[in-house]
């Protein structure tokens, strides 16, 4: 039976809209394991009581339901230890919950950034929780939160700086082949594909552009052919040379 | 024959304050190679010209220069594979450069308020080529650059966010027991306490500061033993439970 997977949809159900969610559903397809998504909306706490959490990812595997994607991943390791490894043993882990932690004040910077195209993609239903959630938790009115200054763009931009120097030597954060930590930082680029038009990468010879390229190209173009915006895929020209 | 590693000095020889050479020095103790450190000073380009650099780190292992301290660690790695390692394979290696390139955005944030006091520990030799460098790189005036204010300790602060939080969760930075990534970030604290009297840590219960002192106090006590001001180590009655 495949794992069941709870996974945050915007107004339209084929429209995947959270980072967290996005980084098990690469993890699955990392580890071959088969994934019925099902389309949830924020409002839906009942749907996903059983793991214990109020957000997804959920997943349900064997009739057992796990909440957070911290938690999912160390799962999938110790459930599936035969299947592509996500962490390469405990230093790999513990120096990927530090690009985890990392991602977490990315994604602080990005939310001004895209917010009024997250608005506008979330579903009816979700819409006044949303509100009151996130403006509790920012302490503000959400158009208080929206910056799509120069400013904005350039902070975000700058922050990617540890990113982007690595990505100029290994063709993924991981090293040669991905893994966990690549789909922790992803994520969070196709969260903003997802519902925003904005470009946040730099020219076609930024090494981020080419990196969310070939992470969105991978497991047959799973995230590539998601509803979103923005395209990474390398010119024709490129793609020889793009998985080096 | 131990290894010869030449290593940046204040105006008194034993006042060691380069955060990269802070990196190899530990790097050898985790290694538990023999070394003999030679006290250098910026203008002497000349010693360490068979490594092909023109700052230290430099170490001389059997009549071979290295110069770089990410080259020395992978030289390291190579050249004695029998010993600990300081990346749990290719996957750790390459995320532990991520953590190398995050640590440099550190080292921008640390600069303006420890740059008085490193000023007053230059050696003398050392202070216009020290003056006229740095002044090249910031594109301005040392004066222009130092910022002891409230508000850039802040920035400061804020940027260790991610280190904070895994640390609340693991002894090391590279989990249970420290590494190449903890040397790291380690080297930049190291240079700050051997030249500047500012705590940067929070109190008591800061996770980073109790991750300091456990660091401080590996191989013999090798950093905490050397030249500095500000003290890490645990109170005794935290001791019991600092090494856990």
């Amino acid at each position: 039976m495949p794992i069941l997977m709870y996974d945050l949809a915007g107004a339209e159900d084929e429209r995947r809209i959270s980072p967290f969610c996005w980084r098990v559903r690469l993890a699955l397809a990392h580890k071959d394991l088969p994934v019925d998504t099902r389309p949830w909306r924020m409002v839906e706490k009942d749907a996903i009581n059983a793991a214990g959490v109020t957000t997804v990812p959920v997943i349900v595997d064997n009739g057992r339901a796990i909440g957070d994607s911290w938690v999912i991943a160390d799962y999938l390791e110790q459930a599936y230890p035969d299947r592509p490894a996500l962490f390469a043993g405990p230093q790999s882990r513990a120096l990927t919950k530090m690009t985890h932690h990392w991602t977490e004040q990315l994604h602080r910077l990005l939310v001004p950034l895209i917010l009024r195209e997250v608005l506008a993609h979330i579903d009816e239903r979700d819409s006044l929780y949303f509100r009151s959630s996130r403006e509790r938790a920012f302490g503000k009115p959400l158009e208080a939160v929206i910056d799509e200054s120069p400013a904005a763009f350039q902070r975000f931009d700058g922050a990617l700086s540890p990113l982007r120097r690595l990505l100029r030597e290994s063709p993924y954060l991981c090293g040669s082949t991905p893994a966990y930590a690549d789909y922790i930082v992803f994520g969070m680029f196709q969260w903003a594909r997802a519902c925003s038009t904005h470009v946040l990468t730099r020219g076609d010879d930024d090494p981020v552009r080419a990196w969310l390229g070939r992470i969105a190209g991978l497991y047959g173009g799973l995230a590539a052919s998601a509803s979103g915006y923005v395209s990474w895929s390398p010119k024709p020209s490129m793609q020889a040379g793009s998985v080096s």
